[in-house]
């Protein structure tokens, strides 16, 4: 191989910096997935091909990565595709598996899957990689990760609140102050489609309605109009184009616009008993704000929805995301099964803390001595050193070789290793260890009690 | 769908207590990692094709998962090879990638890859889910994860000294006590070659010889001879048959045999200064033991070879291994870059260590304490208190229906959750939580604070 070596486009590499960076992301929201009682899972990186296709619409099937059978694949092929080199339907007769697309149709198999061992409701958390053959571009990748909590087989509202607590939570442990967890109801959407009389006009109304900051009152009725809203419709639901106020207030607003809807109104009550209780409770650095604006996952989600947008400031589309789905499983044969859950987006966030320089300077894997290599006597004299610290937890280590000294400390400075230690014939003899300090140069000689003390 | 849904054989679904188990075990092993200086890198789950195959054999290349082109795969396949029906040649030209098949491959490819941004010696770990398209049997999976850690840029002995000792201190840590650790020399097995005069018997040779303890001296050596190996060269390592003594012993007894063997004569100094190190530095619970039958990776490995044995009594193949390569880079255009790496098997030391009983019983992401659900103003109540046991860091959660209260205890019990926590009318007026110990049915009535501290 004459050209250097590369990877597929859309994934990536991870330097021990970076890696470093996101496990410790991860690892706050592991924490706080497993406070609030959530439990993790795992399930295989390929899936059955029958399990994950058709669940995503015709385009989630193009974007499923599938793997070739092994072996003779070509035998098995069904002829009549093959002869008519159509790709698309070839596939199913030589590829069995394929990765998975995401972790929620996963964690639907596995509850129906394992429904006679799980103890409902089933608090789950799953924090694995998914795949997608997506055009890569910045910010989207082919392999990413996803952090999902959800609660399957109970429609208890408190979990709502909960998942709201659990965001606020995650984000204000980060040190990601100011979130907002924008919230609406897919009841509310369907009462104000009601009202507008065109459920197929939804998505175009919410759409045009979003804008209202940057387009105007004015701007956004001249969208609706072109979209075929009616000038009727538009009067009936002018409220929102002044929909301003706390949470409660336009709880209220709502309440008023939408009386004559039951499924809207079911809505209403059900943003009231979320907001009511999220206030009461309090949140610690999150804002809870409504937005009715917010209608995705349209064709999933049967209550709440959720959408977390970074700190204001910062440019960066959804954070994390989720919603209520009454029937998750039911595309596996197990009906009833109501469930709520939410996402972290790991990448963004990810960008956002390092953009807001919030990561901690302690959020490294690297070690915090280099013990210095003058030869097999001394080497074995730090070793003895070495092999203590590490005894008590603390990382250290030995240049491999015995170099030229500049070789070495540069190989500390090069790595970002904090301290150096020396010892050669004087310190054997005095049974001590010299500590350089390598950003300000300082040295100190130490017996090893003293060393451990220093760096740990 | 009518049937149940399943998972491609070979695959596996982890519950909750599986996770946890799994994660302690990987954390053990990571933890270790740091602490003598190894930093994380992950790499893609699929690389680009050319880098994996070739890379490990025709079996190998057989055994890899190859993902199928998106979009209309066909229109860029090989005519010639579709036309054969020649599963084989056609793969190339409808599948660009592959799942990884290990991590030392992708190791070299990110070294070569990034080789002006990696300071050397270059010490990583890399813990990730390696794919093989092996047949599925007992401890053998399709998806699986490997531990491994390696330095690279240095040829320096210390590492192996180092790597034993990784060895000792995460088997230690995990109260895997009295692991061996079987360490052998490619040089050493070099020189046995050249004295038995037959380098392609090498194989046939070890493999009798590690058979002396069940067939004894008489039945290894009828089978040496059936295999080909002249019964002049069998005389000539009589000393193998008695090779018995302390680590140092047996060196010696390898010197004696392997004088007149440069190559041999190197591998017997090089583990002498391993076994030296080792032995004064001194090890916890591993035993660190020569076995010259210890022949795996003959056409990688260049100097030591480790394998690690579970402790004595317990019926598992090897639960790790390792060894030096000098030129694990070679294969992507990089020279001369000696590496030494080992490798921890999970799946083994899980088993292992679930046979033995070893794992801790705070080992589980289990919620604390279950509150039980009265009603909408106690669940308040309740939730509350919640808030402040989260943010102490305590795991807890509320049960989210109001429903009976034999359900509700029920749910405690199946989750194996220890503790449940009361608030009903009572408790709300005297600000008070009734604590019930759910193994010993002991109730308490606490204060906020004192929850805290019987929970913490």
């Amino acid at each position: 191989m004459a050209s250097k070596p590369s990877i597929p486009k859309g994934t990536r590499d991870f330097s021990p910096a970076e890696v470093a960076k996101r496990q410790y992301i991860i690892q706050v929201i592991k924490s706080n997935f497993e406070k609030f009682g959530f439990q993790p899972i795992e399930t295989p990186s390929f899936e059955n091909s029958e399990t994950l296709m058709g669940k995503y619409g015709e385009e989630g099937d193009r974007l499923i990565f599938k793997i070739l059978n092994s072996g003779d694949y070509l035998a098995k092929a069904n002829a009549t595709h093959l002869e008519a080199k159509d790709s698309t339907k070839l596939t199913a007769s030589i590829s069995e598996k394929a990765l998975r697309y995401d972790l929620t149709v996963p964690f639907a198999r596995y509850v129906v899957q394992h429904q006679n061992e799980i103890e409902f409701p089933f608090k789950r958390y799953q924090i694995q990689p998914v795949w997608r053959a997506d055009r890569p571009q910045k910010g989207r990748f082919r392999e990413f990760f996803q952090c999902d909590a959800d609660v399957v087989g109970s429609t208890s509202l408190w979990q709502e609140v909960e998942l709201v607590q659990l965001y606020d939570g995650v984000f204000t442990a980060i040190g990601l102050n100011g979130v907002t967890i924008k919230i609406n109801n897919r009841k509310i959407l369907s009462g104000i489609a009601e009202v507008i009389g065109a459920s197929d006009k939804l998505i175009d109304f919410t759409v045009a309605l979003d804008k209202l900051d940057k387009i105007g009152e004015d701007g956004v009725k001249k969208e609706m109009i072109e979209k075929g809203i009616s000038e009727t419709a538009i009067a009936k639901v002018q409220p929102l184009f002044i929909f301003t106020g706390t949470f409660s207030e336009k709880i209220n607003q709502l309440s008023g616009l939408l009386a004559d809807s039951v499924e809207g109104m079911k809505g209403v009550e059900e943003l009231r008993f979320i907001c009511d209780k999220v206030t009461a409770l309090g949140l610690t650095t999150a804002i809870l704000d409504l937005d009715v604006t917010l209608a995705r996952g349209l064709n999933y989600y049967t209550g709440a929805i959720f959408e977390v947008s970074a700190p204001a400031g910062v440019a960066m589309g959804s954070i994390g995301g989720g919603g209520r789905y009454d029937d998750l499983t039911g595309i596996f044969g197990l009906k009833n099964m109501s469930g709520v859950g939410i996402s972290f987006g790991l990448d963004r966030i990810y960008l956002v803390v390092e953009e807001l320089g919030l990561f901690p300077n302690a959020v490294t894997a690297n070690s915090q001595a280099l013990f210095i290599n003058y030869g097999e006597n001394e080497a074995f004299y730090a070793m003895k050193a070495i092999k203590e610290l590490r005894q008590s937890g603390i990382k250290v280590e030995l240049y491999p070789d015995n170099a030229k000294l500049a070789k070495q400390f540069q190989h500390a400075d090069k790595r970002n290793i904090p301290f150096a230690v020396m010892a050669g014939d004087q310190e054997m003899n005095s049974n001590s260890y010299t500590l350089k300090n390598l950003s300000t140069g300082e040295q100190k000689s130490l017996s090893l009690d003293e060393l451990k003390k220093v760096l740990a």
